[in-house]
């Protein structure tokens, strides 16, 4: 029996920084206006897998050969990746009206989509204020693409609601955006400011976008129950949404006229009854369409492990890829 | 008769500048996703008074001395504080469930909430790229913390809402907020990459936050009807809003148990009926609140002509003044 990937070699790896990282993410969320550090401290407290910064710290120790602690600008650096991380979950759960997130009710549910939205915009502007920290430009410029490229893809996102028939292409260019480019962001500027070399910071970018990509390509198989462990789970947020993902995309190509029928009535038109989500599942299953959307996140998990293979060989290096397989196989 | 202060004279001696930023403005709100152009340029060809730039090129102007032209990058800052206040703009007529607009449907009327919160954050991203095309770190300091001033100051009002027995001071924190401080960082931004010093760079942030919180208070006033040539205009969104702004605190202040509870029950509880509005009317003029909120702008524009007396008299100097003027001064 295999062992699954784990997150936790690079967890204990970047430990040290990780604890400074969260000193400055509370830090920076202060403000004489009380509701923000409320509403922000609601979400970003809930925590999540700080994924993102701890690439971003990871990247810039792989760069600098200090393998206990990452330069201090690498902190403001990843505080501020996940500041617009966390300001673009406060506006999707605006966006999708969700109520739940990371097991907690959604500040949107709690405080008003009015405060969501400003709080939102107070992470994002907080974000360039902790990057300005870093005192280059080429990092700023290379973070700001990025912010704009997110919102590319959470538009592209958007005006694919209902379209199952949409190119894979399509698919491929909003997870870039909406999830691929942060990290690869993370990645790269990180590896900047530890000292890396153009050719290094490239190989992180790459290994980042990679990384997203397995990540998202995940979390959308996941959504339709990849893993037996999710009994119990919440699943089918995605279908309830109308959102076109992966699954959708291969399930639809293979699918019969009465099955093409009904993606059109569930995801175009949004009439959807009870016992739909389990008639997708059926659907999805019947043409493989998960194990399809596995193998599309594995090859992102290679060019990962590749993109990185011209760094030298240490401990870090191999939780770096371990985390990347983690990406690819996780249950949730 | 006096003669009205009129925005012309600095419109002219902008204009050349100021063409080329619109060409800055219009290029940079492509994107391969195309809603994005469309509802972001729906809003933006729409036009407004384009205030903020106007200033940060005058500011350049009169601190490089070159009467005719701004400094290149001085184009990119002039586009990037548009950007941000376009984003503010989109995100508050969600916030405000606002239908109109500079005469025109709201983008969150035409495109739905979700598009223009979503294009709100790209324009704000867009923001950012441009002005690290300036490659200047004091610049980008001084805009990324105004940016998160102006969603602190927009929080601040939301707190206030329903409250008319707010302090002045709390009044004064939130427009110096939402309004004054990107005003302030547009000229001082502008001086600076104009090549103005320390003293001329300062001397232009208070010039902007005066000039700024002179045309939101003045806003304020004319949402209650401040001006005679308003006849047939639309009034009262604020009130219909719950918006606690000056008129409603200097009337507070003086009302009568009786008209105390007016303002509860039609600010705080929110219970407005039929004619609500002319009665929040007469009570304001009852305790003269109008003039007496016009004259609070007035000393506004004292402190923003004071503010630049220190630079070299010139017909610049001399419009920027009177645009001072024109914000404490204007029929809408």
């Amino acid at each position: 029996m295999t062992v699954k990937p784990s997150l936790n070699p690079l967890v204990a790896l970047t430990q040290q920084s990780m604890s400074d990282v969260n000193k400055v993410i509370l830090d920076r969320l202060q403000s004489n206006v009380s509701l923000i550090p409320q509403l922000a401290g609601h979400l970003i407290a809930a925590g999540g897998k700080r994924l993102r910064p701890m690439l971003c710290i990871a990247a810039s120790m792989a760069s600098s050969n200090n393998t206990t602690k990452s330069p201090e600008s690498a902190l403001y650096l990843a505080a501020s990746v996940e500041f617009i991380h966390n300001a673009t979950l406060l506006h999707d759960d605006v966006i999708d009206s969700s109520d739940q997130r990371r097991g907690k009710e959604t500040a949107n549910s709690l405080w008003g989509n009015e405060a969501s939205v400003l709080v939102g915009d107070f992470l994002f502007a907080r974000a360039f204020e902790l990057m300005v920290e870093t005192n280059d430009i080429w990092v700023l410029k290379k973070l700001s693409v990025a912010a704009a490229q997110i919102t590319e893809g959470e538009v592209k996102q958007m005006s694919m609601l209902g379209q199952p028939e949409s190119p894979l292409s399509d698919y491929f260019s909003v997870i870039k955006g909406k999830t691929g480019v942060l990290f690869a962001a993370a990645a790269e500027t990180g590896a900047k400011v530890g000292g890396g070399n153009e050719i290094v910071c490239e190989a992180f970018y790459q290994y980042g976008l990679a990384l997203g990509n397995a990540f998202q390509i995940m979390d959308d198989a996941l959504d339709y129950g990849a893993s037996d462990s999710q009994i119990g789970k919440d699943l089918g947020d995605d279908f309830s949404e109308m959102k076109i993902t992966l699954p959708i995309i291969l399930a639809w190509q293979d699918s019969s006229d009465k099955e093409r029928k009904f993606w059109k009535r569930t995801l175009d038109t949004g009439e959807q009854r009870e016992g739909d989500f389990e008639q997708a599942q059926l659907i999805i299953n019947k043409y493989s369409c998960i194990k399809r959307t596995l193998d599309f996140a594995s090859a992102e998990v290679e060019k990962a492990a590749n993109a990185i293979s011209i760094i030298q060989d240490s401990v870090l290096k191999d939780a770096l890829i371990e985390a990347a397989e983690f990406s690819a196989l996780r249950d949730s």
